[in-house]
């Protein structure tokens, strides 16, 4: 993984003129990264809701102003419509276009809303001396539909997706303590051990992602994910709804460290 | 201060049936208070991201279906029509009437926000062994509006309000470790030391609640506080608000640990 370690808002100019298409791992390192989800202000009361309702997997980090594309309380200046490498436009729940550049889709009555995101409880796991395996191996985390209803709102409703990292067992109290500082990237874990106890069947089949190891002395811990959301939100078949691409992240101003709560 | 170590569901309906009528202060002890405000949906909207966008003043425990006066996520079975023991109705951001019942005024258009209080992370100090003043002496904490601006949301816009308790200066470390636990109660201080640096100019003349002794080796430490909201939304003068009397809060049925992150 390159590391690139300028100031986000140099990574975005770059994004906004097409010199980065990528993911945007190991990209802006220390800095949170988030996830996007634009939907008319028709739907917004309901999706705020739901994620006031379930913040373990919904962590909202910004709403920007109906409107907007700047989202102001974390890069001020940015423009969420051509400061992420790539976008998902959906049409009734479908997919209908991918694209780099959503300027033609903005409309008027648009709200945005960024949500936390996996790799900053990550780098504190890594930087607590917690070894990653999917990190290590360039691989994505794998994720699960669970047994876990998330709290419905209005028209949103849903199971949690969880994503799973092994932690060696004498390491787990450190994970959970380490994440637990970081509410906004998610948290402590919401499941320890036994995957069947959330509706997990398969550990070397995930729903999402890519497979992972499970060693005799790892203990399997369980985070609520960021695509909880996402997912939630198109199986209402909204009429419309943009989303970055899995991966092409939003790259905020904030330090991972502005979301510790200790 | 008289003790009432009932579970919450006996002190409700108590409430309910109008057995109970004063502040809530030493009710249900160990178990979460709030505060309330209900508004007409149509800006339920601003009054969420308002929330949203400041945590520290307005961290939302709660926030009811639209119309529904149960708080079914945290008192399941409670109607908040009923259960508390006094609230302030106001008309175009004035107050109207103080009743104990607001069934008469209850609508199909309102959303009821349970907001976190003060009551448990200053539970959480004790418990730490901080010893607070205004406690020990059976008074209000003294509170100031200051020169922080909250970030505005839509209609709603103004200063934060801040609650003040003087703290040993070898106990305040400790004091910002334990509060900053509770982030859905208000969580860390917002400011340590200099008052003017926030716009407090006369530490012996609160705007709201009692003056306190600051001690030559106290350090005086401001955290947000749950007026703010409250301030904040009948400044913009609503139509129609509701909300509780000072001090007659809402009885949850979580424990205080439930708000610790950590």
């Amino acid at each position: 993984m390159t590391i690139d370690t300028r100031h986000p808002r140099e990574i975005r100019a770059d994004i906004r003129r097409g010199a980065l298409t990528g993911v945007t791992a190991g990209l802006g390192e220390g800095y949170v990264q988030a996830n996007l989800a634009v939907l008319p202000k028709e739907q917004a009361y309901d999706f705020l809701l739901f994620c006031q309702r379930n913040p373990r997997p919904c962590p909202v980090i910004e709403v920007t102003d109906v409107g907007s594309p700047e989202p102001a309380g974390v890069a001020p200046g940015a423009d969420l419509r051509t400061d992420l490498p790539r976008y998902r436009i959906y049409k009734d729940g479908a997919l209908a276009d991918e694209v780099t550049d959503i300027t033609p889709y903005w409309r008027d009555d648009l709200v945005a809303f960024l949500l936390g995101c996996s790799f900053t409880f990550e780098w504190a796991l890594l930087e607590a001396g917690i070894p990653l395996w999917h990190i290590a191996h360039g691989k994505n985390v794998a994720m699960w539909r669970t047994s876990i209803a998330c709290r419905p709102a209005g028209r949103f409703h849903g199971p949690m997706v969880v994503s799973m990292r092994p932690i060696p067992s004498e390491l787990v109290p450190r994970a959970v303590t380490v994440s637990a500082r970081f509410p906004n990237a998610h948290g402590a874990p919401v499941h320890v051990g036994d995957p069947a106890a959330i509706g997990v069947r398969e550990l070397d089949r995930p729903d999402y992602g890519d497979a992972q190891p499970v060693g005799p002395r790892d203990v399997p811990v369980f985070w609520a994910c960021g695509v909880t959301p996402q997912a939630v939100a198109l199986a209402s078949r909204p009429p419309f709804m943009i989303t970055h691409s899995p991966g092409h992240m939003f790259i905020t101003d904030l330090p991972n460290s502005a979301l510790s709560v200790l």
